[in-house]
């Protein structure tokens, strides 16, 4: 298939990590995590996250979402998120089935929870019928490629713990919203007060490898029974802690960020001169929401796969990821541009 | 770490598997499972275990196990197993937690079910306080390093099929048992009756890559929701297909089966010769259990990893792997002789 | 405590279910429904709801939601339902707990879910990442205290039938809206495709009961296991069905409704001659919300138990049951007007 | 249906305990537990259990079980007991689906754990494979009819809090016990290290009622939400509070479990001089367990309805209740020997 804007997990492996899977391909390890790849990942979340983050490796976004809000919750509790949240929209329930928790979605208009809009959802404390508010969750960048402020996500974590609540940020694209906003993650997460993070790689390079980050140290309490309970923990573990090192180690997350951040900036540079089509968000990281006609949109997808993000508004999303290269921009735009 | 007998995931990846990741790293490929490469492993699969036969991958053998059961079990069943199947014993209570369902262990003195064993499980249909037995599970090869031959395991699906019940085999380590029963996977599972099948690869030369695969196709309702659901869905999927070809389709498989199994064969032949231990169990594919005097067994930790495998008794197990030497196991043997 | 307007459940048990539980109090009976209590009692649901009912004898309306929910769901499934649904606000997360499966929640004027409405949440049918819509969950009456007209009722089921779903009624005061609306409890139910109920007596009367009523066969599938396994499995079952056999054999269900009906109507029209107040729904069965000034609420509570139902917009909720008397209103109302 | 020895929840409802309900049945009362019934009951509670037991009363036996395994556990955690345990065999599988824990499970010879059993199974702590004990349940009586003795119950519960873990007691018919041991129940529960009980009264005279009673406070958390969560809040609770207000009060409890515990003695002497049965445990609470030929209980069945409790090796169970009579045994007895 070639290079396309589908997803940014349409796209491969960064050549520096594949050479770290090969690297860390010597003799024998232990399994489960008690390897020296893993201890020097850990490190390295501690370097880029703070002396107290505890990071646990997982397979993918949906198992780091689960177990952080099985980190914060119980199952009378609920979570607060954006009615387009990734643990609302996109995982089938995982969080329903695996923790058992309901999620109190609010509507809004750019994939942003603010604390106005979740204070909407902060009633009933004490209250046996319902379930307890115990979480807050957002996504940075979001859903919709739209970044939070470091000042908007501190007035959550502020709001979050007034009412003796967590702050959680899903972070599958977190490289993306650190080189958007000039910051590292640090200044994004643990400096702001976020109580648990899923930072992922996969979509920015890495083979596979996401994880679940505990900022705060209260909430670090028999995690590794429910990795294992939740089916998350991997045996050759080595290989995934390889990749992270390779990814946080040498500056690879900033430069493939950089890169499909770049990329979609180009791609917005090139729909700007088009008649017929929308730019719904900001474009902020390195994905377009664009509204276009059904049948200039589905001729598209004969050439190029991509989602339709909402068919009743026929607006799509077109991602740009590290391998993306302008000649790719260039060709699609002018797919698009015979359409129109 | 140097090369031990801890565990078959201790060694690392096999460089054709290696060389098939590197290979499938091109251009962009559609996530979770709509690839190419994921045509050609199913159409694999299919070629192994008959025409009839649906792979679901996913990350690891917990989740291929609780996948299994969640095909064929509601959380008000049952599955009769033996008490040191690993569904019981290695997977932090997941089948509990994810499916809710009973598991009916029964003693074994080897590690295998018999018709007569699982009988004794076998009564309540009908009572709404008991749990309904619906699935039996087999380990080929056991948790001991044990076989069933070809008319034990079609005897547990007869007697599965007479209750209406299911047989799930757990292969973690079937390309072991094929090599050492001289037969195909077909052979093994489909022909006799198997319904579903966890089928691993990870422990004999992969990165990572597991699967349930349903061999009766009256299972095969809402898998894909199910793995999405309990956290098991792979985005860039075409890796792990990439794997499994590789596996197949060679005869990878085969190859480095044969070998550990052969390793183990030596390692059971030096043992031979060396007094105060004893094996437990038939060597029959590549573990070795063996019962030796505590402070041997500790003192031989110091230089090597191995799981003590029943410390009261002072039973520990060497498991040899894809990449066991000759010289491994006579440096090792050497070791044990000189605490002897 | 004085009769107030704070619950239909803050009343007591009305005279004839109290003799039924008397009468029924000889001797021995086989416990968990294998009496003749329960064979009377499934009769007359035959009787009330068709041939092909199925009920089952639960503790309490959450327990007969959550087995109804159950029946029609597996955990990667959804149903949608109003944002004030029961399910959804007032039971703790019991259903995404107990089958783990997701609730689709809309934004209702009145409590009512229309086809329009339900719409909005039909897509994503067959895309693994999200829960597939399995069923429509209604309130009849709403938590409101509105109707759904036959023919509403029968277009929901069209649509959910349309999609391969399920209907759901939530009947916890089923009775009142059969008396409201003139009809059976079959007219309004299993005539109109409802694919099961969950119907209440002890809103209206009764002291313990509910029920999870199946009126599309193909739902009964191990419900006595998911009954038991959830905890709703009752041990003396003849003394609940003894109150369903006197509920409905003779008219007692119909007598209660209508006085609590009645009540609500009287409650209303000595509410019109005040001023200061806002009735916010049509008075259709037992309960009245009424807007008011904060003040005047919270010193009526002083007096009179009942719940702010929207403490924002100072709603609050005043329900009339079958032991209501015209002179509770009078005096409450007076209490009011005093305060006004 | 004549008396007989099927269960002791076939009998009826004491006269006592209906004339309680009877009498809580003025005017109105609040729901869901904040009425003056169940703060009297509560108080009783505290009476007879200490100044710090937290009572929360619940539907049945599983309820109140399941209840207090989750104020012990979560998911990931295992309760060890005894083969023969209600929660093991007989609530088809409502731990693991409810919170989704491990049983590890013991054989005994008279359903009774002690330390050396339980220490089988207090292995693999800190190893995240292994679901992590951390509970041990009894039955006070055992399903089998046999007590542990004080001495016996804090040798588990030392056992217990030494690995921190907790014990939690099954009283379903706590007072035969309290009654055959001649102790208080607190004799036999808060002063010997019980942090946790189910406690009931159903089975000697109650209409229903069930309670689960925290002994130890810091098992007190957020148990309001996760009641009702699992659907086991009662709403028009004062009437199960009247119950145990009567139950307790006035020594009902103790004349009820003494009679049938007499009963059960005058049943197994007027067994004695039958040749060919065999009574199998020792008679200690108001049950008898007994060996005799297939044809002979087979036969007697079609008489009277009794479990077949080991069809396998023909023992039978016999229960006496509170309103079992010296005539009642006189004309089992006299069938039983017609038979043989």
């Amino acid at each position: 298939m070639k290079r396309g804007f589908g997803s940014d997990n349409h796209s491969g492996i960064s050549p520096e990590i594949l050479q770290a899977i090969a690297d860390a391909n010597v003799d024998h390890a232990l399994a489960y995590g008690d390897d020296e790849w893993c201890l020097r990942a850990e490190e390295l979340f501690r370097h880029h996250f703070g002396p107290q983050a505890k990071v646990y490796f997982v397979f993918n976004g949906t198992g780091a979402n689960v177990l952080n809000i099985d980190a914060m919750c119980r199952s009378h509790h609920a979570v607060v998120c954006a009615e387009t949240a990734h643990i609302n929209v996109d995982e089938c329930g995982a969080p329903q089935r695996v923790v058992g928790c309901r999620l109190l979605t609010v509507d809004t208009p750019d994939g942003k929870l603010t604390p106005e809009l979740v204070r909407t959802r902060l009633h009933g404390f004490g209250f046996e019928h319902h379930s307890q508010p115990r979480a807050i969750s957002i996504s940075q960048p979001t859903e919709l490629g739209t970044l939070y402020t470091l000042d908007e996500i501190r007035s959550l974590a502020d709001l979050a713990h007034e009412h003796g609540m967590y702050l959680h940020v899903d972070g599958a694209r977190l490289a993306n919203a650190a080189v958007a906003l000039g910051c590292s993650f640090k200044a994004m997460t643990t400096d702001l007060g976020v109580d648990c993070l899923s930072f992922g790689g996969t979509k920015n390079g890495m083979l596979m490898g996401e994880s679940a980050v505990l900022l705060n140290p209260a909430l670090d309490v028999d995690m590794r029974y429910r990795r294992k309970q939740m089916t998350q923990l991997c045996s050759k573990m080595r290989f995934m802690a390889a990749q992270f090192e390779a990814y946080l180690n040498t500056g690879l997350w900033r430069r493939n960020a950089e890169h499909s951040n770049r990329m979609a900036q180009l791609l917005l540079s090139e729909l700007q001169g088009i008649d017929g089509i929308r730019v719904m968000y900001p474009v902020q990281v390195n994905s377009v929401f664009v509204q276009l006609p059904a049948e200039v949109w589905r001729q598209l997808q004969q050439e190029y796969f991509f989602y339709d993000w909402d068919e009743v508004n026929d607006v799509v999303r077109w991602m740009c990821s590290f391998d993306t290269t302008e000649d790719d921009i260039r060709r699609f735009t002018a797919a698009l541009r015979r359409l129109l």
